[in-house]
C-alpha cells in the first residue's frame, strides 16, 4: 500500500483553504454528459470518501454523476483520480474493478472547486473530525479536546453554495448532537443570508462502517446501515438514496428516531469495542501470572453465543476510530449536553488501550533481562491492523519509541506499508532483504497473515541461535510455538504458558 | 416458586456440621439395588447440585447410582427429595420429568451422611463459595474478602473418606488456582494420613453454566462445557464422564491445559458480562440527557455480529454469579498469585452494578418531584432475573430500601416468588389482588414476560388517573408506551425520549 494512504488522514478542511476555483468549466463539461442524472457530491476523498464515491458511481439501481471534492492541498490525490490511478492501494479487488468501471462510464470526477456543491442533488460529508489528544511520550493521556472549527467551516462552504432542496447526508463520525446543535444552525444562518427557504433542505445522518482491507467495498455496499434525519422527510430521502447504493434486501436498513440517536450509535459501537479490548488487558496480565494460555480460554468462552464478542489479548489498539470515538462521545456529553459527568469508563478504555504497547515493551524487557543498547531488533509489522497497510495511531509506534530510546538498532518490515508517515521512516516490504542480518530479538508486532506459516521466516529463526522471539498478538500456531521454543526463548503476550 | 429456592443459597459447608451419620444402612440398601453401576455422589444440593443430580440420574448413555449429599441443617430438602418432592419449583418441565424418572428407576438418593463419599466412583462438588462484601446501605462496596474455610472443610470431608481412585470433579466457581493451590494439598495431606496413594486420585474442574428457568436441565445437558484436569489422566476421566451426561456431539467439549485455565474461564465469562452491563450504565445516562432511546440504538448496533453482546440498559445486576465472580478473580490474582495489582476494571464493574438501583431511585425522584412519604407504590417483580423466581442479590432490594426509607407504602408482586427471603417479606403472586388499591407510582422492576401485554395491568392503569409509571428495564412495548403516556407520566431508564 502506498504512502498516499497515510497522507489521506491529513484531509482536513482548513479555513484558509476552503475556497477554490478554476474547475467550473470542467465540472460543467463533466455534467453535460450526464443530463437527467442526479448529482452526488462527496466531500472529503480520504479512506471513506474515495471509496464511497466509487460505490455511488457503481450504484446498484440508479445512475449517478459523482463528483468528489477535496482541498487544493490534496491536489495529488485529485489528479491521480482524474488520471485513472486510484490513490489507495487495496487488497480488495473490487476497488480497482469499481474504479475502472467508473472510468469506462466517465461518471466520476474529482475536484477542489466548491462550485461542485451548487450542482449537487445529494451531498455526502466524509471529512474527518479529530480529537486532539495531549499525551506524554509514553502515551499517558493527559487531556483532550474536540476542535469543531474545521468541521464547521466545511459545513459553511456547503451551505453557502448548495441548492435549497439538497440532501446533506453526514457520514462523518461526530459528537452526538452535531447535526442538531452544530450543522442545522449553520445551514439555517447561511440560508437566511442567501434568502433561501431552510424548510426545503434535507439533513440526514448515516454513519459508515468502512473497513479498509479485503472487504473494503462490501463494508459499504453489503453491510448493515443505520440512518436518521432531522425530520421525517429527511429520513425518507436518506432511505431512498441508501437503497440505491446498498444491498438493503440482504442488509436491511435501520431507521432511528433522530440524528442524536444515530450519532450516538456510532460512537457507542466503537466505545463498546475499545472498552472490551481494555477489559481484557488486565486479564492478559493475570493469565501471564497464573501461567494460563488466555487465547485458549477465550476461544472456549466464545463458544457461548452470549460471549462471542469477548476480545483476544494483544499489543494495543490503533486506527482512526477506536482511539478517539469514546472521547468524542464523552466530550459531547460534557459540552453539547452540558452534563456534569463524562463517560468515565469509556474514557478509561482509551487510556488503558493507549498504554498497552508500553506493557508489551516492559514485558519483553522483564524476560529479555539484558540491556538492548546496540542490539539488533526486527519488528514484523508496523500497521495497526492485520492485512491492512494503515499506520494511523498504530500501537507499534510506542513499542518502537521505547526500543529506540533504549538504544536498540531497529529494522522494520511490513508487507503493506512502504513508508511510515507518522515516524517518517521508509519500510522494507521484502522480508528476505532483512534476513541477511543477525537479530537479537524478533518481534511479531502486527498480525499479518503473511507472517503466519512463513517458511522464509521460520527457516531463518531455526538456522540462527539465541534469538529472543516475542509474539505480541498470538499469531504463531501451536506447531510454530513448539518448534521455536525448542531452540529459542519465546514469549507471547497473554499466554503465561508456552 | 417456593420459599425453598431462596433458602438454598444458605447451603454452605460449616465446620461444625460436616460430620453426620445414621444413613449408612439406607445408603447400603440403596446401592444394593445398583450393583455394577458406577456411583456418582453430588456434594451440595442447591440450584446446581440438585439439578446436576437429576442429569446424572438421567445420564444419556450410562446408568449411574446417584447420591446427593447435603448438610444435616438442610434436612428439609433431603427429606423432600427422598419423599418424591423436588425442592425447586421450575418453569422447565424437564425438571419434574427427570425427577419422576429417577423415582421410577429408584436411582437417586439424598442424604446428609458423609459415608456416601466412601462409596463414590465420581464425586461432583457443587457447593457454594461466597464473597463476603462489605457495603454501605446504598450498596457502595467498601471492601470484600473470600473466606475459603468452609470450602476447605468440605474438601477435607471428601478426602477423609473417599476411595483412592475416585474422580473429584469440581463444578463450583472458585478463585483461579483453587484446584492446584487449595484442593490438591488438602487431598495429598489427607491421603498421606490415611496411607493412601495420592497418585491414584483424579482431580478435574469443569464449571457449570446452569441457568434456572425454562432451560434449566438443558443448561447442563445441552450446552457447551469446558473442562480440565490436574494431570492428563484426570482430564481424560472427566471427559469420559462428561460424555455420558452431556450431548457432546451437538455441544462439543473443550479441554483446556489445566485447572487454572478453566477456573479462570468461568470467572472471566462472568466478569465480561458484568463489565459490559456496567459499561452501558453511563451510556444510559447519556441517552437520557440527549433524549435518545438507547434500546433502539442498541438493537441497531446488535445487527453487527461483532457487537451482538452489547447489553441493554436496566435497573441493575443480581444473582449469585455476576455480583461476585469478578471479585473472586481479583482476589485470586492478589492472594493466590501474589500479584501487585488486582483486576481493577472488573472490580469497578461490580461496584457500578451494585449501585445501579440507586440511580433508578434517583431518576424516579427527579421526575416524580414530590415527597413519596405515605404514597402508595407498587413494585412489579422482586426477582433479579425475568421469568425466574430467584431473589438472590436482586437489584430490586436497593430500590425497595430507598423507597421504604423515604416513607413510601410499598406493595410487592412477583408471579414466581412467594417469599422474599432476603427481606423476610411475603410476596403476592396474584396481581389482581393488588390492583384493588390506588397507587401513586407503579414500577416495573423485573422484566417478567407476565407484565408484558398484561391486560389486567393495562386496564388498571388506563382506568385510574395520575399514576406515575416507571419502567426500569424497557419492558413496555411501543404500543403500551403510546397508550400509557397519553394518560400518565411515564419514564423508562435509558430512554430519554418516550
Amino acid at each position: 500500500m502506498s504512502n498516499d494512504n497515510n497522507s489521506l488522514k491529513k484531509l482536513k478542511f482548513n479555513k484558509d483553504l476552503i475556497s477554490s476555483e478554476g474547475d467550473r468549466n470542467n465540472i460543467d463539461k463533466f455534467l453535460s454528459n450526464h443530463k437527467g442524472k442526479k448529482v452526488v457530491v462527496v466531500q472529503g476523498l480520504g479512506f471513506v470518501g474515495s471509496v464511497m464515491s466509487l460505490v455511488c458511481a457503481n450504484a446498484i439501481n440508479e445512475e449517478y454523476a459523482v463528483i468528489g471534492v477535496d482541498l487544493p492541498s490534496n491536489k495529488k490525490i485529485i489528479d491521480k483520480l482524474n488520471s485513472g490511478v486510484f490513490p489507495i492501494k487495496s487488497s480488495d479487488k473490487k476497488v480497482e474493478e469499481y474504479f475502472q468501471n467508473s472510468i469506462k462510464k466517465n461518471n466520476f470526477f474529482a475536484t477542489s472547486d466548491n462550485y461542485a456543491y451548487s450542482k449537487a442533488d445529494i451531498i455526502i460529508i466524509d471529512i474527518n473530525l479529530d480529537v486532539d489528544k495531549v499525551s506524554t511520550e509514553k502515551k499517558e493521556l493527559l487531556s483532550y479536546d474536540v476542535d469543531l472549527n474545521n468541521f464547521k467551516s466545511a459545513i459553511k462552504v456547503i451551505a453557502s453554495s448548495c441548492n435549497e432542496d439538497v440532501l446533506i447526508l453526514v457520514e462523518t463520525t461526530v459528537p452526538p448532537g452535531t447535526c442538531e446543535k452544530i450543522i442545522k444552525p449553520i445551514i439555517k444562518d447561511e440560508f437566511n443570508r442567501r434568502n433561501l427557504n431552510y424548510e426545503k433542505i434535507y439533513i440526514a445522518h448515516s454513519y459508515e462502517r468502512v473497513m479498509p482491507g479485503p472487504n473494503y467495498i462490501d463494508s459499504i455496499q453489503n453491510f448493515y446501515r443505520v440512518y436518521s434525519g432531522v425530520n421525517e422527510k429527511s429520513a425518507n430521502y436518506a432511505e431512498k438514496f441508501l437503497k440505491t447504493i446498498i444491498s438493503t434486501e440482504k442488509f436491511p436498513l435501520t431507521r432511528l428516531q433522530g440524528t442524536n440517536a444515530t450519532e450516538m450509535a456510532k460512537v457507542l459501537e466503537n466505545s463498546f469495542r475499545a472498552m472490551n479490548i481494555a477489559f481484557i488487558v488486565e486479564w492478559s496480565r493475570f493469565a501471564e501470572e497464573a501461567k494460563v494460555n488466555l487465547y485458549e480460554v477465550i476461544n472456549a468462552i466464545r463458544m457461548r453465543p452470549t460471549h462471542k464478542n469477548i476480545m483476544l489479548p494483544g499489543i494495543g489498539v490503533g486506527g482512526y476510530c477506536l482511539t478517539k470515538d469514546p472521547l468524542l462521545a464523552s466530550w459531547s456529553k460534557l459540552n453539547l449536553f452540558k452534563s456534569n459527568t463524562g463517560l468515565d469508563q469509556s474514557e478509561k478504555g482509551v487510556k488503558i488501550n493507549d498504554q498497552m504497547p508500553l506493557f508489551a515493551y516492559n514485558y519483553l524487557m522483564s524476560f529479555f533481562k539484558r540491556d538492548v543498547k546496540n542490539l539488533k531488533i526486527l519488528l514484523l509489522g508496523v500497521s495497526y491492523l492485520s492485512n491492512v497497510g494503515d499506520t494511523r495511531y498504530s500501537p507499534v509506534e510506542l513499542l518502537y519509541n521505547c526500543l529506540e530510546e533504549a538504544g536498540a538498532i531497529i529494522n522494520l518490515h511490513d508487507p503493506y506499508v512502504s513508508f511510515w508517515t507518522e515516524k517518517n521512516i521508509a519500510i522494507e516490504n521484502n522480508l528476505y532483504n532483512l534476513l541477511s542480518e543477525n537479530y537479537d530479538i524478533i518481534v511479531i508486532s502486527t498480525g499479518h497473515s503473511f507472517y503466519s506459516g512463513n517458511e522464509i521466516l521460520m527457516n531463518y529463526i531455526m538456522k540462527n541461535d539465541n534469538i529472543f522471539i516475542f509474539d505480541t498478538i498470538g499469531l504463531l500456531s501451536e506447531k510454530e510455538i513448539k518448534k521455536i521454543s525448542s531452540k529459542h526463548q519465546l514469549k507471547i503476550l497473554g499466554r503465561g504458558v508456552i
